[in-house]
């Protein structure tokens, strides 16, 4: 046994993969040979659904094919509608989203099938219906009326109007889209990481999505982005940002949405990218003040701390324009990593090796009842 | 980075403990410095859920007020037997468990305080309801009605009584309480793993506990006693396992029960409670032939492939003497270790560090959409 015991297993390599790299040298973000940054810029969501799960960026016809699979599985069971609406209105909507795919996993009649193209399938099923349970289930524990989806969208239209009831302007559409393409993929964070360990028990891909939104729930992950908008709500202005953000330094308490356990000895490039959205967006909206709370806060940061923002930083306020319900921010990130996930337990269960580590006892020994 | 990379993490230390420790050398299995087969032979599950959770083994009147404690948690969310009644009748009884865990996490109004406290009340509040949404669970998919828990039982008698409707003898119940121990901790597998990562991000303890149901269920780790059952129950009597045994094996067919990845070189300690279990158990209910069953397949599979029964592999037939129906074998397994994986939560809590690994990229670079 390895006597080096790693906290956190930082460092420590756990798979091997074909997915993506986070190439710490030139803080650059791999997916399967490209730049997470020129795909954004240059590609959809689609084309990176394509190229997670089918292993190369679709052609035109490719991808339109693709969009048409993914809304013929837009049906969605009654009956976990009816489950989301007997949730407490208090409920956490990532715990409505994880109790929504666990639930759907049981009218999946290739569950219980690990191949290749069954998991695919499954995956195009999961990317069809994750944006619904989480619209959806926002809508039943406010006991609001169930929306449908609209096939007349595209995918990316379509998941941001059932979340705000609006059909997004062409702008809002381009900026969602660019979101959940930066929110896709990002090498072996705890979610994806939790999604192989389940799976690597030979168990299906809806249960190793449940185990990821449970990771992502937590504020050390996927909860920062909601954190961060709460922070600006409570500065309200661009006055009172500084002021605020020293009062939390000065209280020791933790700012979300700056550094990374692995990388950013400078700027999220994902985060420069969603800057710049969000001045788009800020001015389409009238909202500048926005934008200049965040900079200040930036600024502030690399003074203070030495630390650069991530994408949760600028994600934020840009989803928040959006007209996305900060309660919903989390999910969001949940539905545009499930692409990702996917091809991560797909990868896992092609080459598998049941992961099952071991401790450092620390306790007594020889005691008798 | 490291650049040594074991496939499944085998050896590495993820954790330091003061839970338990599989001692390979002498194929003890540690809980809390004591042996579990002998607190398995001189203890009670309550007994081990106070050692597990308060920290040492409770004297008569701490095990009182302890089960007393579990009663009083006996109260179950409504909406919850109904959001079970709405899944598919094909249901997998472990999906169920997942969900129906998952959804009840709504219900607790604890549920984001991550302190000792809160999370000690938390896990007593799971251990009181998990054995129900086992019971219930296969209820509900089967439309068939609902099942009361009742405080005039023991706790382990209670949840035997709620899977079979029937109040057991004093054998089955202190057989059942004995399975509930041997399954309730052991160190690192793949389900507490999964929980642990999960509750590292800060997540809650349902969350972390539905992640490790959906690990369970996998072949290679819970689902091995339904599928020696399943075997025993092919062969049907003496005369054909040892026949249906050796062509399985001729096929290549995995055969489930035997060995382990981190030790037994002899035979599992706890394989060899629930052969005595079975002994006793056949010969109650005339059963006997069951038992030469299995002695003739754990015969062969030492002569064969020199590898000894595993827990799983004796606790299938003592679960199905006990009237446990197959599908609920892996279900109450989760609900015995969920004394475990809650105590692993709240060691993870108490001294956290986020798990997050890196990958060694094998695939292409440098490619331009």
């Amino acid at each position: 046994m390895s006597e080096q015991y790693q906290p956190g297993l930082e460092n420590v390599i756990a798979t091997e993969t074909n997915l993506s790299y986070l190439d710490v040298e030139n803080e650059e973000i791999v997916l399967r040979g490209y730049d997470l940054i020129e795909l954004a810029k240059h590609a959809t969501y689609l084309d990176i659904v394509g190229l997670m799960l089918d292993g190369s960026l679709p052609a035109a016809d490719q991808r339109a094919a693709l969009e048409e699979k993914l809304k013929s599985e837009y049906d969605f069971p009654e009956n976990v509608l009816s489950m989301m609406k007997l949730l407490p209105e208090q409920a956490n909507l990532m715990d409505v989203l994880r109790t929504g795919i666990s639930a759907i996993a049981s009218y999946d009649d290739e569950l219980e099938d690990r191949s290749h193209d069954a998991n695919y399938r499954k995956a195009i099923r999961l990317l069809a219906k994750v944006p619904q349970i989480v619209a959806n289930g926002y809508y039943a524990i406010l006991k609001r009326p169930f929306i449908e989806p609209r096939k007349d969208l595209s995918y990316t239209a379509n998941f941001l109007y059932m979340i705000t009831g609006k059909v997004p302007t062409k702008l809002e559409e381009s900026i969602f889209d660019q979101s959940l393409i930066v929110y896709s993929e990002h090498e072996m964070p705890n979610s994806t990481f939790a999604a192989r360990v389940i799976a690597s028990t030979q168990s299906d891909l809806y249960g190793a999505l449940t185990g990821a939104v449970a990771s992502l729930k937590g504020t050390l992950h996927g909860g920062a982005n909601e954190a961060v908008m709460k922070m600006l709500l409570e500065a309200e202005t661009a006055d009172n940002i500084e002021p605020l953000m020293l009062q939390k330094l000065a209280n020791k308490e933790r700012i979300m949405g700056f550094g990374h356990r692995v990388y950013m000895k400078k700027a999220d490039p994902r985060a420069l990218l969603m800057k710049e959205a969000l001045v788009e967006l800020a001015k389409e909206k009238n909202q500048e003040e926005l934008y200049r709370m965040c900079d200040i806060g930036e600024q502030l940061m690399k003074r203070e701390k030495n630390l650069y923002p991530n994408l949760d930083y600028y994600a934020a306020p840009v989803y928040y324009l959006l007209g996305i319900p900060i309660d919903l921010f989390t999910p969001v990130f949940l539905a545009a990593r499930t692409v990702g996930i996917s091809a991560h337990v797909m990868e896992q269960h092609e080459n598998n090796r049941l992961f099952r580590p071991r401790v450092l006892y620390k306790g007594p020994r020889n005691l008798h009842p």
